[in-house]
């Protein structure tokens, strides 16, 4: 267990943390006023990006902070997941700041599963440019007539006729979405319901300009729509596509999902500690600057207590998320299932209970979007059920402890 | 101790669940699109309200559920506050429809400030309309600056000036702002910051088409930003009004504020259950339907325990709520510090707690609009800060601690 | 919902409160030193009570403080459930305290049953000198080998053999078996493992000194023997008893046990609230007086909040308490089944968190036998287990809910 | 930060794990029975350790698996803080084992301060004999009259006289103090109240057969005397010893109790977790034979769910342990306050809400010394206060982000 960042991943790091220093913080605000006045939900199709943004993700691929989730040395930076971490929980101090690195899901998941799954084809004309952050994707999973945490009642069909796959279902929470270059769905269905249980999924590229997909509406978390990007809900309705769109064959939509929802999925942990640590922060400023009662807001009751408590649990999540990452690199995702999904749990309500602290330092100011807290909040509150809910979580670690000891 | 409502109270009640479910649940949900669909924040001056409410009001008027909270027999029902709860508590089931029947804060707040302690002719322009729904108005405390928890951290000021009075100061957070029937702010600020504690404050009726007043925006929580009142910023630029709009006396705001403050603001926790209870309902109704890994998801894991919690503490918290309404009917405010503060803290928590809950249950389609769990969550975490922070309550029931044990 | 004690209760209430000042208070440090210098576990043959009990017995009989819990105005005091409950508070503000009062488990439940279900004989025999306190019994129900909160899984057999009724088994957590006066036990078995579910069990009474019974030892909590009383493991080895001993019919004991259990267990919530504000009290008290870092205790830290956190729950579990006592007296225990279930959950827990607290406060000393807390703290922690565990009655809780709104 | 144990470290687990399994579990359950049987409290002065200890300790000690938390490698066997922490981990699976690899505390502490800071005569007078378990020792810190935590409080006097210097004072909590081979304390106490804060105190070696030195009694942690050693009160009644007996110099008593207190006591975080990890252990073994309602133990209700969490707890603090004697390891105790604050509080935390589900689990049998857990439960219990209270521990984590982010 040697959490040491590596000389590689050390030097990575001290050139994010400049690039953040230069680029990223000077923005946040004009950044997060950008979507507040000009993004309308209701007219989601005319959502811009802030215009800063395509300047600095120049910056960062000539930097060569780009496309850093990727172990591969020619596409990506070569890292490992430990190597990773730390440059994923830096990016996490500032709200999408990952997608400015081309390191924001759901791109990072639909990224790999090309690289690792798709045909040359494939890769040609989505990985690449997806590489280059000239189109978006997105990932359509979850249905609103069911419960998707349990993929087996995934409806929408994904069935061959001929020369063309045929999709149809309905599908939300499409991260994504709304964005101006979403250009590619890749979507889960099913092909045969009748084959066993991990055999019945099918996984294919669907381009979102074909006859038959329909965008109904962008859906939001509390209020917040989250542009430039959003989650949308998606019909598609007989769409065809040609069977070279398949991922791998039919039937092995289930095994690919796994592979996806497992090592990318950790990503999200890592960002969540650099927002829970940047909100800390922010309390403990914010405290010990503004005063009640004749003290300083730090030491009013049990505050201190509570900024001791949030240091321990983020030091906690933060070892954590490390180990796991040191284990998926050592020993593979298949042996690190329960730690996955403990830090899967961890990290975002860790995330969720440190804003909820800094929100109460900051009074009302801090339930807006006047300040980063609230869109960590959302963030966090989303992960809770967004990459599988807590309890099914707990129940991957409950069933690993349930085998060593009760055989 | 006899919390049993009483037969005027159950009356009433009886009445106002069969207009909640001839009037209310039926548009509840196109309300909600209503709000999603037309009022974009950046255009707040253009927000309207949902068409149906006119009519549900003028209904509910004429039924007489209406002013359910002021208990004078002329221009309210003449109920106790005990009498209230259960009311409140029925409302509080759909979000905003205390609005409906006029029970909304500030509204009620400010009326209740009105008649206690303003002149015949305040009464006359701003009591009677707001009584009749035919203005909105707002109350202006929080500041940007400063720790407002603490009112000697107030900073606008409020002083004399001839026959006037001239207003100068920020305020954000006032809830109603941007109605479009919003016409007049009850204004908190200093008047001599060299009086003793409690007699510096005054507060001052402002039209809000004053000279001087200047509405910068809406904010929002989380990302909501709760069309057609809203919370807003305004500027009282030198505002000048005529000395008969102050309420009451110069140096008498502080007192005024704290009447204000103590019973009027037990309604929301009233509504907290009601919207707790509902919160709770929709999960187990949702979670008796939706399976997962062949179970209902109300069987799965520790949900039934969570339930039970739920319901513990709901009926805890309505308990306490009862009697905190029935001390507060039988020995007064003053008796009540306790009780009232303990109220505060305890009932938002638990309407946070349970839709946090109802949300896991319902997966994305909770955090979203399209059910009202999203608006109960916000209104619960925005009540941990709106009526005074849970940490300054749970100071004042240390307090009430100390006395009693540690003479 | 009339929770106000009627003037009876208040009378009664207010001549406990006078006899815990002058005979029960006194005392209580040397009942407890009594205990720990005399009562060696090993020899727990030899255990005696405090030589002063005896007195104070006499002299609770003489003013009428005797036999509050039953409802029977000859045998008791004819107090109902709600108006025993601030009785039963006063007197769990001491340990053991309620025993001195003739109010104390397993006696209460037992002397309920032989009240309800007892032949006359029955009831001369062993119901009259246990109201007087002549002699003591216990309950015997759990078993070492099975999972006994389901109680369908006992095995100690209770079969009838001629004119006479065979048991056999072992139980365990026998509480007051080695009491130097306990004399008779009610014994829970199966007479018949294929009937029924709720059919199978009878009870019958055992005298301590029959043939075939063997104490085999007192067992700890902790490492508490809680003398004179304490808690036993026993073994019935083919004891005979006449079938007169038989309470009501074979097959009828566990609808005897479940009636035993309901409201004769909500005694013990009444006696942790006052449990507990006596270790709030004391917390209090304390924080005070003892300075640490230049302030007293009291204003360190978290401290201030969490006595106000202990209030609101002592509060909160209070109002619940009386809540379900006026439920089981106005609606019967068959409709009170959430309530009382919810009580068994909360009022131990809350008595063990309060507990905690003020161990904290007190440093070592609240760990030991010194102060009255640690004997709280057992109390509360064999109660989440003893009158079924906290996970079977949140299964109760849930169950109700189910079937109000899964239909 | 390699957490990885080094492979000498690996090597001294190996063994200890084999020694455990041949020489330790095997007579747990006898060790536990003896202590019940022929330890009575009031006859403290007759209890003897349980016969196997002393062959346990001499092959212990011919293994080289002795004296294991002492750096040096004449001495003790010379591994760090980290390379310890596995093996503290393991012997903390059963309780009081670590004494038989001479490796409890207070020794250890004892022994580490006359390591560091004793004369030649000293160590050849007491600190040979106790690295050979020959005599125990006792530190004598905590006062009955003040609130310890605040080490200024003390009230024992140390005083030169003479050739001689003098004792006068109280102590209690005393651990070891009743164990038959218990032959000198350590005393804290106060030399020059005037002087500044931290030069305050010495340090003095006292023979416990010194003329004036009064042993009172044993005290307990709920009912438990945790004989052979317990935990005393006792009287330093113009206590003579010669000067030659002063630990360093008069004044330096606090600044070696720092150091004492600092790296000696994180071994107990460490033995919590081992405890932890059996407790959940034997839950998860018990859970899953037996049956309630239909189903094993482990898939009723939340069962499942705690486990996980209980897992993920275990990990984490693990992890965070590891984390901490690395970085004493590397950067020394100075530098690493905020983790040893940190890890205080989260491992007897883990350990006891661990141990309190482990309890739930098996019923009231978890509640006695039938089993291991309550011994774990009173060590989880008595340490979040024998070590420091939680809350200033949580008050030192605090400082260090004050200083961090409030310059």
């Amino acid at each position: 267990m040697d959490f040491n960042p590596s000389k590689r991943s050390q030097e990575y790091l001290s050139r994010l943390k400049e690039f953040m220093q230069a680029e990223v913080y000077p923005v946040e605000e004009s950044y997060l006023k950008h979507h507040q006045q000009n993004n309308s939900h209701p007219r989601w199709k005319e959502w811009t990006d802030y215009p800063g943004v395509a300047g600095i993700k120049t910056r960062a691929q000539e930097a060569g902070l780009w496309n850093l989730f990727l172990p591969d040395s020619k596409w990506g930076q070569g890292l490992s997941v430990l190597e990773y971490a730390p440059l994923a929980e830096e990016m996490g101090r500032v709200y999408n700041a990952a997608e400015w690195f081309n390191c924001n899901a759901p791109d990072t998941g639909n990224m790999e599963v090309l690289y690792h799954f798709g045909t040359e084809a494939q890769q040609e004309k989505w990985l690449h440019p997806l590489l280059q952050s000239e189109i978006k994707s997105i990932f359509c999973m979850t249905e609103p007539q069911v419960a998707s945490s349990d993929a087996t009642n995934i409806e929408t069909s994904i069935v061959p006729e001929g020369d063309e796959i045929v999709i149809e279902g309905r599908k939300w929470w499409s991260t994504g979405l709304g964005h101006p270059d979403a250009a590619v769905a890749i979507v889960l269905g099913k092909t045969n319901p009748e084959a066993p249980r991990h055999q019945q999924h099918s996984m294919v590229l669907v381009p979102l300009d074909a006859d038959g997909v329909k965008i109904l509406r962008m859906q939001n978390t509390f209020g917040a729509y989250d542009p430039p990007g959003g989650h949308g809900e998606i019909i598609f309705d007989k769409v065809r596509v040609p069977k070279a769109n398949l991922i791998q064959d039919l039937g092995s939509g289930f095994a690919i999902a796994q592979g996806r929802l497992g090592p990318g999925r950790i990503h999200h942990c890592m960002r969540c500690i650099g927002a829970a640590e940047r909100a800390l922060e922010m309390a403990l400023l914010r405290s010990g600057t503004r005063e009640a009662f004749g003290r300083p807001l730090a030491r009013l009751g049990g505050n201190s207590e509570r900024f001791a408590k949030a240091r321990i649990a983020i030091d906690q999540v933060r070892l954590l998320t490390l180990f796991t990452a040191w284990k998926i690199d050592q020993h593979g995702v298949k042996n690190s299932l329960s730690e996955i999904a403990a830090i899967k749990v961890v990290a975002p309500n860790v995330l969720q209970e440190v804003t909820d602290l800094a929100m109460q330092i900051h009074g009302g100011a801090g339930l807006s979007d006047d300040f980063p807290l609230s869109s960590f909040f959302m963030q966090a509150r989303a992960l809770r059920l967004a990459d599988g809910p807590d309890e099914v979580h707990l129940g991957t670690v409950a069933k690993q402890e349930f085998k060593k000891y009760q055989p």
